[in-house]
């Protein structure tokens, strides 16, 4: 089955599943990019991020025997909830793995979701070999964050459905900017974009810039640092062994914002189109706003990943709207 | 024209203007209220509200040449930007009559969305003076902010988007809860569902509960005051004239809560559902959260009127989430 196929067979299965989040759009924000901005809100998505799409589709797409028996993942963020409720759906054990240090609210969703949490110490102990006895000892698929072509097709629907909508508003052809971690959503969404002149291009924070060096090297290259970004949902250490290749063969040149224009495009994002977006999620929509030189064409096109952000975080963006 | 078939009139003449709104939900939410919870984000419309609705109808209806001089209106909230940018889709003159001690953004982005500004002086000038006075020198039609059967048919639309989304979930029998001031969009809510066994209720803030005890009286009454509540949106002197006999004949009894319970459930729309709802905007969510005993079926719908609140008092809104 081709890639685009793939895709298609997961529309298919989230189809009444996944939330289709709408293109939401302001003469404001246009003002400032200079350009017709249009954002395609996934935070409003179940459990606040796309994250969703690629989990459900995964397990859906387990042999019988070994989904009934569970599934498990590593995270502490919108994957972890994205597998916990598409796991609580089709009626199996999941078993999240975080560190013991993670946000209690975080770990607290999780359990809510229905998901067994396993703490582990990471000072002392291997993730990885907390998970591979877990994965043995009672049957568990791994569903991996992003470098899964199950995942991939899964966050690949975004990239169909920006293809409909554009179509239908007559759009040909413009950038369809993407917040990038390991680049699970940008590969989907490129694949997904594949037979339209739409253009998937990664955005990354200042200094996590792994996607962004890889392409322009044209091999995996990675981060220098894995933590110091306010935008902790798409920090990664590099791009998969399976979605970089398709990164390299059909987006367009990455993008880099600075926190702060992170937290602006939090801040415009409420102000403007009343949408809660976590700073990882707001990067597309402020390198549309911040780097309008460094995009193509009379629209441009941002997915706002994800919408899962504390109160503290969210009151800080706000700040940047006033003097 | 049957008050219905008016209603399917402006739902033709909104398709493609106003954005058909989602229903989101949020398990958390539905635990909270004891059954299931839906929201119809209307703070996601244009503009940021669903005045857009009524005011972009209503001047669809005017007689040509009375269109083509412009309209005019008294608000300095969410009708005032509704009324300007529908009269700028139109290409039509719009003046927005508003006290000089409105917030600055309100008029700021009353002034770009293309509408003529006039302000006055609350101690010393009389609005309606100045309103008439201008209507007749520039020949501009007064588009009222509710008592107008065009502008309740407008409103109405986001009934029956309710009745055919509810339809599709399966859903018979529902209380659905409306932010209420003068009953505009309550009343054109209750006729849209005209035709199913979804009920419309009015929600007010605490003291500021005209409708609720009209409804009990079966007379217009009046607030004893018109300041003095956060959910300024929905602060009006007491029910329409036109607007009254359909809340007397078709809504469910009244709910009131407290100004508290208000941001409570402007923080909770953050937290949950990665909305941004202003407090008259929530309060439709805050009876379903936090007077569940006083709703009846298994799901409740709460239409979430409008999102434009500033960052102070959403800041405000999101300390209820602490401690």
């Amino acid at each position: 089955m081709s890639n685009l196929a793939r895709i298609r067979q997961a529309a298919g299965v989230l189809d009444g599943v996944a939330r289709r989040t709408p293109l939401l759009s302001s003469p404001f924000l246009d003002e400032i990019a200079g350009r017709r901005v249009l954002v395609k809100a996934e935070c409003l998505q179940h459990t606040g991020s796309f994250k969703l799409r690629g989990a459900w589709f995964a397990i859906s797409q387990l042999p019988e025997g070994d989904r009934a028996r569970g599934v498990i993942a590593f995270s502490s963020g919108n994957h972890a909830q994205g597998v916990a409720y598409a796991a609580r759906a089709a009626g199996i054990p999941a078993v999240i793995i975080m560190p013991q240090d993670a946000p209690a609210l975080k770990i607290a969703n999780t359990r809510a979701l229905g998901a067994e949490v396993v703490l582990y110490d990471r000072a002392t102990e291997d993730r990885d070999a907390i998970g591979a006895e877990l994965s043995t000892t009672r049957g568990l698929s791994l569903i991996k964050p992003f470098d899964n072509a199950d995942v991939i097709a899964g966050q690949g629907t975004v990239g169909l459905e920006i293809a409909q909508d554009a179509a239908a508003l007559g759009i040909e052809q413009a950038d369809v900017l993407v917040c990038c971690g390991g680049g699970g959503l940008t590969s989907g969404v490129a694949l997904g974009l594949s037979e339209t002149r739409l253009r998937a291009r990664p955005v990354e924070p200042e200094g996590f810039d792994d996607v962004a060096r890889s392409l322009r090297e044209g091999k995996i290259v990675h981060n220098a640092a894995l933590t110091g970004s306010i935008c902790d949902a798409i920090i990664t250490p590099a791009p998969g062994q399976i979605t970089f290749p398709i990164l390299a063969q059909r987006c367009g040149p990455g993008l880099t914002v600075t926190d702060d224009q992170a937290l602006q495009a939090v801040a415009l994002a409420f102000q403007r189109l009343k949408i809660v977006v976590e700073p990882g999620g707001a990067v597309s929509l402020a390198a549309a706003l911040f780097h309008p030189a460094l995009v193509e064409g009379d629209t441009v096109i941002c997915v706002a990943t994800g919408g899962n952000v504390d109160a503290a975080m969210f009151t800080r963006a706000l700040t940047t709207l006033e003097g």
